[in-house]
């Protein structure tokens, strides 16, 4: 991380658990002569300083945070400065692209301006250089996915195909609903779904996982990566084949507690599909698909032998993604690991970070 | 690769395999106004112009090459510049800190800088910025696993160990003769090396490969990114704890073809260490393993149960990795895929370059 230059100026917007874990790291010795924070903001306050602040005095903010004025304290700084964006806030993603203009970078987990309607996502990556949008974190947390797949692409190799399974929730779901192994002695689908809720695995209502939309959203965002599918997702993820797995007579309960409560009536339904891949000696995993080659990106409940990597490699919440290239082929380039939780997210943002640094 | 400076002066050493790999990934339109190819080198010639030289015109070359006068030139040039090191020459090496301390930065996948003595390892990594020394393609080829590290140490995680299949030639070699099923059946040990030999698979004397030093090499590497290990092997791979699948009859012999052909007298030793792992349910693997905690720095042929990622998801000749960390706990970030070859060595390198350009 040696730099010979000035320190970069650090606006963090959110200071939640990841961007909690993200001060934390910021705050390492080593960083001290490449970094300065001079800005923090939760949803209620802010606390700036051009001079630079401390994580401990974030207590002390009062004033309610506002972007606009985020952006003419950073552009009266003057000198670099990057915003790290720790929400998931559709306003703050919208308003990227005026950052990138004023020559400010961004850097984020957050997917909803990378996965959103093509204009926006055209407007952030069309910026001007110096100033670079990156978002290593937000498919597979502190994994290298992204920047692996840029480094494929940009060393002009050929994607053929992606397949992952991205959603450390729905990963831990089909793990211990569908192992490889004894897989009619697994607890009952409504039972799984309920327990990962209580130990806080799931969004506060489960729909928000089994409907596919985060695995659609990580999959726009891996697509446009890819130079033939660039434009191929003008609605971002709403234009991805999803199939979710929320029952249709489940679909407009509001509450997480009544969903969990109503879910036992479809286990049968689970089992059955559950029981139909035993059959064939395969397991039940919920995949993304990018295939590059018949243009398809999907999101789906898909069977897969037993002996694939997705069913014996798999453990806990993992994510795990393959890419199928041609300099990859026919075996692919592999990447597993934790794809959720605050300090590897963190470790994402953090690495971006660094990269700008450098 | 947005970038609003002026292009890096590109000089090449070395054209064989990787090189030339290398050569056609520079030549992506896409890097034309961001990279100028100033000099390439054979063994035997080399090739310089101020303004750019295009591959093809390498053939024309007639000098012979010179490290010192690759550095007068490029410093006479100014701007920013690289050298770009595919050969496995020490010379070369030794050479690296001359250009880093005269600003220039150094690419490679070179191991001998990075996993010989201390002295010179300290030498480059301590070089003033914006110099820099990359060197992915040195462990696991275009696979992402020194920047992974980096990534990981820099945002404070703290490795516990890390684990892997990290030759190629050995990968394949034990996931032919030692299958997690039916490893009975394998053919003998020394058929499988004299197959592997004849498919170009291992070096021309395989002894090179089973010696086990090029594991050796690419534990160092990856140990002396490892803020506690830094100085732990003072004499490089030298001072790894090394387990040699050459036997010791057969130590001193100097071709490769009388290697292969004293081998079957050995048959039966390996054909007891894989009867004995088979007992256990395990299968053998040549592993390189990193050992924080204990301070152990090891490669060696190690049993693993037949239903771990060792043993399950590997074939061909993939490499995979695991990085244990406090963060990545109880499961490990795990990198797999091939490790080898000139392609994905040349990706390697220039994901490294791209780097330099960003």
């Amino acid at each position: 991380m040696a730099s010979s230059k000035a320190p970069i100026s650090v606006a963090v917007i959110g200071v939640g658990l990841v961007g909690s874990a993200f001060l934390k790291q910021l705050a390492l010795p080593a960083l001290a002569p490449h970094v300065r924070l001079v800005y923090a903001s939760s949803s209620k306050r802010e606390l700036y300083s051009a001079s630079g602040i401390q994580a401990s005095e974030l207590s002390n903010s009062t004033a309610a945070p506002s972007l606009d004025g985020l952006l003419q304290r950073l552009t009266a700084l003057g000198g670099r400065a990057v915003v790290v964006d720790n929400t998931s806030d559709e306003r703050v993603a919208q308003f990227y692209p005026k950052f990138l203009n004023a020559g400010i970078s961004v850097v984020t987990p957050n997917k909803k301006a990378f996965s959103g309607p093509l204009a926006l996502y055209q407007q952030i990556v069309s910026a001007p250089p110096p100033a670079r949008a990156l978002h290593e974190s937000t498919v597979g947390a502190g994994l290298p996915i992204i920047q692996t797949l840029n480094d494929l692409v940009q060393t002009a190799d050929k994607v053929l195909r992606i397949e992952g399974v991205l959603s450390g929730t729905l990963s831990y779901i089909f793990n211990e609903f569908s192992p490889a192994a004894n897989a009619s002695s697994a607890p009952p689908f409504s039972q799984i779904v309920k327990e990962a809720r209580e130990k806080g695995y799931t969004e506060p209502h489960p729909a928000d996982d089994l409907s596919g939309s985060d695995v659609a959203r990580k999959l726009t965002i891996l697509s446009r990566l890819v130079p033939e599918l660039v434009t191929a997702l003008p609605e971002g993820y709403l234009s991805v084949s999803v199939s979710s797995l929320v029952p249709d007579a489940l679909k407009d309960i509001k509450t997480g507690d009544e969903f969990v409560q109503r879910l036992p009536e479809f286990d049968e339904y689970f089992s059955g599909l559950r029981s139909e891949a035993e059959k064939e000696g395969k397991v039940l995993r919920y995949v993304g698909v990018v295939d590059v080659e018949k243009g398809v990106v999907r999101a789906a409940l898909e069977k897969y032998s037993a002996t694939h990597a997705f069913a014996t490699a798999l453990g806990g919440s993992d994510n795990i993604i393959a890419f199928h290239t041609q300099r990859y082929s026919p075996r692919p380039l592999l990447v597993q690991g934790a794809g959720a939780g605050a300090d590897v997210t963190a470790m994402g943002v953090m690495s971006d970070l660094l990269k700008l640094l450098r």
